[in-house]
């Protein structure tokens, strides 16, 4: 399908949402424009958003075998899933195990410290307010999740991180921390949803410690791409 | 006792810290100086300190009676108190009653909505960070107390803004939101520490809402000094 012409429901940053080929579904299309600092630092990438829908099926696609659902339901092209339509809770779920980032730098805590038992953060996905991170009594007074949703978002949160840590371990890759997103499906089930890609992860050599994620491009160290590639080409020849 | 040859202890923006009559005490000395936004406004407000010391000796005294204990023993001259020496916990703790200030801008909450049961908000003491909100997941990893100690913060807390609800209640005053901070006495007991004033807390007159406190200064309204002798005269006529 070529979505070139379509305008989208809904565009963000990296990604656009088209109707789908059957009620409830969209069709999410990876682009190739990378953004950092809440979109201050801009950039098109070649190639990122076939790398990143590579990246994010396989991801998908493994924790659904692991039992944890998501929005995802089957690639159809280079550039476009077919995803299930949920309601996206406003919250950017955090996981992390090693600290880096913005962990560091609002608290001063060293970087590169092991975090264990992983730590999960939640921000308000708001680019006005730069994405502030919330405390579980925020959540509840703002009413973006219920305390029942809340304790299910920690639980896949943690869960997903267990996977993923294996999953990149096996391909010699460390997995520092995450982004994700949850959504609520129509019958308010809450399902992983948006991407799981080297954008919204921190992933290091675990050999060499080289930075194989979005650090490439916050950082100026060029090679996004080339890193990305890595990291497909390691999950595609799967040890996992 | 005239401490202005005497070297302080320690120095903060609104105090200062000397050496006690009694081993295990200080004497904490009342400034004039008034800072908002992390020091990046400051001025010096005539009697401000004498204010602030009548004001929280009030309040201590008050609290003590209800049950909650402070680090407060007397008071010996218009700028002076002896207070326990204290191992103060580098966490201020911020109860709000009333949506307003920081909380507002931060996460695009609506000023003056009712937040009931209270929201209480944690914050890292560190100038160089500029006091950044933290989870408890943050203070168990940053380990500034224990979670035994953060349950005791939030109870203390808690119970602090049922009492001085009720006393600036009954002086027709609204109590939006306060900051306290606690600390650690030489047997590890949790006592409530630092100053209860003005400074710290947002004030309004519960018949026209005038603001009776810091904000006066951090919204450049004048009148500071004026507003917490209104304060202080209410609570000297003492309704409570």
């Amino acid at each position: 399908m070529q979505q070139s012409s379509v305008k989208p429901i809904y565009e963000g940053k990296a990604k656009q949402l088209f109707p789908g080929p059957e009620s409830g579904q969209y069709i999410m299309r990876f682009k190739d424009s990378a953004t950092a600092f809440n979109a201050k630092k801009k950039a098109e990438i070649e190639n990122k958003g076939a790398l990143n829908l590579r990246i994010s099926s396989k991801i998908f696609e493994y924790l659904q075998k692991n039992g944890v659902e998501s929005h995802y339901v089957r690639t159809i092209n280079e550039r476009e899933m077919v995803v299930k339509a949920v309601q996206i809770i406003p919250i950017e779920v955090v996981v992390r195990n090693i600290a880096a980032g913005s962990l560091c730098k609002r608290l001063g805590i060293q970087e590169k410290i092991e975090i264990s038992p992983a730590l999960v953060e939640f921000f308000f996905k708001s680019d006005p307010l730069d994405d502030p991170i919330l405390t579980d009594d925020h959540i509840r007074i703002m009413k973006l999740a219920t305390p029942d949703e809340l304790t299910e978002l920690r639980r896949l949160a943690l869960k997903v991180n267990d996977l993923l840590q294996s999953f990149f371990k096996s391909l010699d890759i460390i997995l520092v921390d995450f982004k994700v997103e949850f959504g609520r499906d129509k019958d308010g089930k809450i399902l992983l949803a948006d991407e799981v890609t080297p954008d919204g992860c921190r992933l290091w050599d675990a050999k060499t410690l080289d930075i194989l994620d979005k650090d490439r491009f916050r950082k100026d160290l060029g090679g996004l791409a080339q890193a990305y590639e890595k990291v497909l080409s390691r999950i595609e020849q799967g040890h996992a």
